[in-house]
């Protein structure tokens, strides 16, 4: 891996070659999200907390750069793109919002593009053409990628887990350094972290009810091959005293 | 913030960080709009009356540069984009207009850009990647970008505002540096100014039938956190007298 | 005005600030027009008329440099686009068909691109954005840029006609320097070269019944405030002796 | 007219400024036609025949470029695009399979570009674009262009035919070098001829009944001022001995 | 042939001028397919068997590079694009994964792109659009461009067969090195490879049931001019001691 790659890809995941991500670049495309109403505020209180690294859009990265401009602080991973289906569409909307180059100018350690698998051809191929665009660019720049092949909005069927399963391989394929996945259930989760040899995140999703859910997604994604977790809505939609003693557990988790 | 950027933002705020803005782009888009059919004579009676920056488009700046070519005139901000919707049609019409060279060029102080933001998903990740070219761009030259989100032609529903909350916040994450919106009311004001950390400039939209209302919009979003008011056609669409009165009036509210 | 740009448009208007222009673009667009079957030749027995510059399409530009590589010869105005609209069709076609490096290449004194403003949303924005990167390339070579807003195909009606007005004032304001229009009457035409402040030039269209017809609309419109006239069919596409006397009087109308 | 582009028209239309042209690039865009089912081994054939120019796509040039590595062959000219419109389709496909630069790599005397016009208004400003781009690369290497305006599957109707004419009248004005046309007849033969100023040059389109069928429009075309003719399948879809003769007559009829 | 070439198409087709092509480029398109559920230990298996190159997509190159890294290793060929077309969809999806720049980095030999031809005119024209930019872009790194003409999904009738004999035909005209094609039968075979004058490696396809139908295919294939086979699935879809045997008969096949 040449330098930069491996010096962001470090700082990410340490020395144990786990992480625990905060993603909080919901605003982007969702708004004014739920518990995120004031981004700066939340990333604020979240930085008390054990965390390797945070997922943010291009605006919310620059209102805190001087939150991170200390050596001790967690990475940054930028989210680059959008993609948006309001109900009864046929046709989805997706395109970046932000270049590799802004990326290199806010100093984050990876780009992070979406990848919505559950589409027809014709915004298959354009996603990935995007991509591999994208990929192409942040290669000058020793820039790590992370890619998010999803199903979206669909039940957690089998079927829908095999385009996941699907998404991740051609993620592999088109240049992808991390992969940021649902869980596919344990068999599958060891099968794909052995077989696609990249660093498996695995994202928390909607709140859901129980609070301790998270604990058991993360410990079996990890206990199955994960190489970290991505949850936010699960941890910064919940009171403070329950979102510390997540992330605590999280991080035991993760690094215990 | 970067120098070039620090300079222009305090042309156009001020050193009470208060500003009053006086529309005058509508011809790019809407054409030869009543009370402004002669922009230029327009602007040369405005002019007199107390105002810290003009929005105009890319013609009419190139006009009347000889106006602002003194150091105590205000700032102009130059629209760059167009939005057209014709009654019945299903998709509507936008894009750019000028560049931001251009805008360099012009000696302008900030872009403003267009964000429909109740429109089909495609138009909406069109829009924030047409935007965030011109936010890459604008970098280069330290220019602050203004974006205003808009349900466009929309009644003053709560979930219209909503809608426009949620194009406030992708706004800040792709970019902008001052957000021009419509007056939300007095809880939503507080909580976007607070939430959102840039200076929020408030639309006054299409001339309402009091003239006083404007200023009771203007006080009432000045004192909610409004940095300030951007009123057009409630004040040039009146007799002379009238808009003078409105404007040392909205001058006293913004910066009194 | 910068100096490539003065020098260009004192070439077009001259000294009394008023022009008689003869468009024979014709053929790029509509192919073999009746009493333009052979262009050059037309060119050679007009240029024996009393005019101050013609409008060509490349190819013809081309054709005939030799005849107007001398100095006392008249200014040359390059078409750079189409516009297609078959009976029937929902799509209109426009699109570029030269650059303003070919316009720079062969040393014409302006570019003139059209604009079809009684389209759908989408159509008017593509032709603003294609204008506007024109306008762009233009300024680099101080290239004067004479827009055409048109209402195409329609009937002189008062709605049809502020349809036009609404064009040339998006037409200023993306940065027009000359405006081609439709005489609109008295009353508008007065009030569009107050407001416009830029020099407007009447079109003479299709052939009307009356040869003496142009005569009073060249008289009505530069009485009004128009700065020149461009007629063409209603001049080559009558008898010679016809043509000369027309331009004869034509030029005593414009200049006298 | 530019060093360059004198030099290679003079190679295609020789002293006499008549050319006789083969045209053996239909591998591009219709596949495995029948007679050029191995497109070298005819070319190698058409070699010992009287002949100015082949007209070939880039594949069959690269192929073939050692037989014209010597300063008495044929001249060469490169077909740059495609046409498609299968059976019942709304839609026509068309598009560059080639570039300027490959066309100056290889040596080519010129580049060749097809013009459907029988079609939308959308695909012929589309068309106009894609060819304007190519001439203002050709003119950076004075490259002549050669442009085919034709009303694709029509019966030669006077409508078709004008259709073409109106064709040939916008190849010129976006600056054709050379047109290819289907022969329109004596009259407008001799009037294209005098009124394009270009030298047109008459395509034999599919194998017509009789052979000599190919010599009387041959003979009518040059007769009335065509200054060249380009027969490809009327020519090697017939026997070799027959071809033999056809092409030694076309090169007296054309050059006699 | 230009000395990069040269020297590529050596290593990828040997002295005997024949060549064994593993294919493990699935993933990109198809996802996770059978077989290659584990592509680097697949890769490290195949390894082990007589192959001349391996054809893959840009995450398996750059994952398996240091198996690649010595110099009797076989040749890689990069797969660009991708091409999706899901149950009852009227439109398929196209496009570019990779890019030139991106195979010139990763030190292949060859790059492949896919061109399926039984679509309607618009994806043609702009698949050939899409090659010709990757052949124009590959000259400057005398990288070879490998072409694959398919009528996806289609029986193998002597219509879907004739539709990929005029594919290959195109493939060369738009600038093929080497085109990989379904077996056609004996006579096109031979009659392909005479008339093509590039070298034909034939697929294998999906898993046939017969594992020696696979030899059938190389034995007619070779013996009827092909000049090497591309076959994945029949191989790495068995069990380890069959694929063993299949790839040690096709190397006798192709070289003995």
């Amino acid at each position: 891996m040449r330098a930069g790659k491996t010096y962001r890809m470090g700082r990410i995941f340490g020395a144990d070659g786990r992480t625990l991500i905060l993603p909080v670049d919901h605003g982007l495309t969702f708004g004014r999200v739920e518990g995120l109403e004031d981004p700066v505020a939340r990333v604020d209180e979240l930085l008390d907390l054990p965390c390797d690294a945070l997922l943010m859009a291009p605006g919310l990265t620059r209102m805190t750069a001087d939150r991170f401009a200390r050596r001790d602080a967690p990475a940054r991973i930028l989210t680059l793109d959008t993609f948006f289906r309001l109900p009864g569409e046929q046709e989805a909307g997706a395109g970046l919002a932000a270049s590799v180059e802004q990326a290199a100018r806010l100093g984050v350690d990876c780009v992070k593009l979406f990848m919505a698998w559950n589409v027809p051809s014709r915004e298959r191929s354009e996603t990935l053409a995007r991509i591999a665009e994208v990929v192409r660019r942040a290669e000058e720049f020793d820039l790590p990628v992370m890619l998010e092949p999803i199903a979206v909005g669909e039940e957690r069927t089998p079927e829908a887990i095999a385009v996941e399963g699907d998404g991740a391989r051609s993620a592999m394929e088109v240049g992808a350094d991390i992969i940021k996945i649902a869980y596919p259930g344990p068999e599958l989760m060891a099968a794909w972290s052995a077989e696609l040899r990249l660093p498996l995140v695995i994202l928390g999703g909607p709140r859901t009810g129980e609070a301790d859910a998270v604990l058991t997604l993360a410990e079996e994604s990890v206990e199955h091959g994960a190489r970290g977790i991505v949850i936010g809505r699960n941890v910064w939609q919940r009171p403070p005293d329950v979102a510390r003693r997540l992330m605590q557990r999280l991080h035991e988790i993760v690094h215990g």
